[in-house]
């Protein structure tokens, strides 16, 4: 695929209008204009139709988007069917809980393996997946071909664990550890889910809410 | 406190600012100069000045910045002091996870109460929470002072919970569904963690890296 640059908030959109047009399709939704989809999305419609055209052109002038074609367009260009497995690294917790609630199929991705080092999980299977002893880690890679890296390691060994992934050629990793994984100027990609990050927004914005109320008390007050 | 309106870029870099603040104070770094505050952190020196100035003067020109002062007031206009409260709803895989791995404490919130259905549960401990049937939700809730909820109950049940939540006066609700929960005009505070967003925009890095390399290849065997 020939690819233009994108900006990162583009990018950032595009799993937002999957999930919406997926939401619409389910609701019988045939087409939609860019008004009404960012009506839904609180995005502007000329917003809607700026993020597409990088792509180019999907929709009809005073017809609206069709919502199956521009879903499928959207999919291809997030590469959602270009068929990519992935191993996770670390069955704790929220290893567990990925493997178990998560649905990698749906989003393109195929889990081939886990790895970790408790005596009691080496050798069984994580909803089908099988769990191989941490050691086996490099030969597995360098073995198989492997796109990208879930890794779920305590963050002591998120360094550590993300070295000995990338020196067997994956260079991607889906980060659950809390930790900065590399440098800036890495070239690994690194997707971080950072769960603090995000609970702190959320202190951030009921404190922002709180202050708000007091301040309008106040002024009723006076 | 004042507030001043600052952009949702600023406030997603402040958790950033914070999670480095406190890996330089670990390793005994006591000021830092807003050049390499940017180099660690991938951003540019102006940018770390334009951030920090929304929220008064903290440096000092030729001085840098003090890691301690600078974390303390991050923390402080982030709320992570104010002491807010949480309950969990849903103790499945992904609650559970939270609430065995994740440190609310260290957050600056304390988690009160978790609810769930699953007979098994009910009147146990989970990390010192005590589990409640779900139930009991609007009684807890306008009993207690409660500031969020930590939403992780199956995807079918996420409206109708959100509407439970948000009718006893909670606010604001870290989203573990993957679903959208309010409109956008909604006055509820949902911070959401989707999952699918983060690995699909992982899925787009990849597809960009996989196609930049077959391009320069394919020039290369011109």
């Amino acid at each position: 695929m020939k690819r233009v640059k994108v900006s990162n908030n583009v990018i950032r959109r595009l799993p937002r209008y999957l999930r919406k047009l997926d939401e619409l399709a389910a609701a019988g939704v045939s087409r939609i204009s860019s008004g009404e989809l960012g009506r839904q999305l609180g995005l502007t419609p000329s917003q809607i139709r700026q993020d597409f055209s990088c792509f180019g052109e999907f929709g009809q002038q005073g017809y609206g988007y069709k919502v199956t074609a521009l879903r499928a367009e959207i999919a291809n260009i997030l590469g959602m069917d270009r068929g990519y497995t992935a191993v996770v690294v670390g069955v704790g917790n929220i290893g567990r809980a990925l493997m178990c609630n998560f649905d990698f199929a749906q989003w393109g991705f195929t889990l081939k393996a886990a790895f970790d080092v408790k005596p009691e999980l080496i050798g069984t299977e994580v909803e089908g997946v099988p769990v191989y002893h941490a050691d086996e880690l490099e030969r597995y890679l360098t073995e198989n071909h492997v796109d990208a890296a879930v890794l779920c390691v305590p963050k002591q060994l998120a360094v550590a664990n993300t070295e000995r992934i990338t020196r067997c050629g994956v260079n991607a990793i889906w980060n659950f550890t809390n930790m900065e994984l590399t440098a800036p100027e890495s070239s690994t990609i690194v997707e971080n889910i950072h769960f603090s990050d995000s609970l702190l927004s959320l202190s951030y914005f009921i404190s922002e809410d709180l202050d708000e109320k007091a301040a309008r008390a106040a002024r009723i007050n006076k």
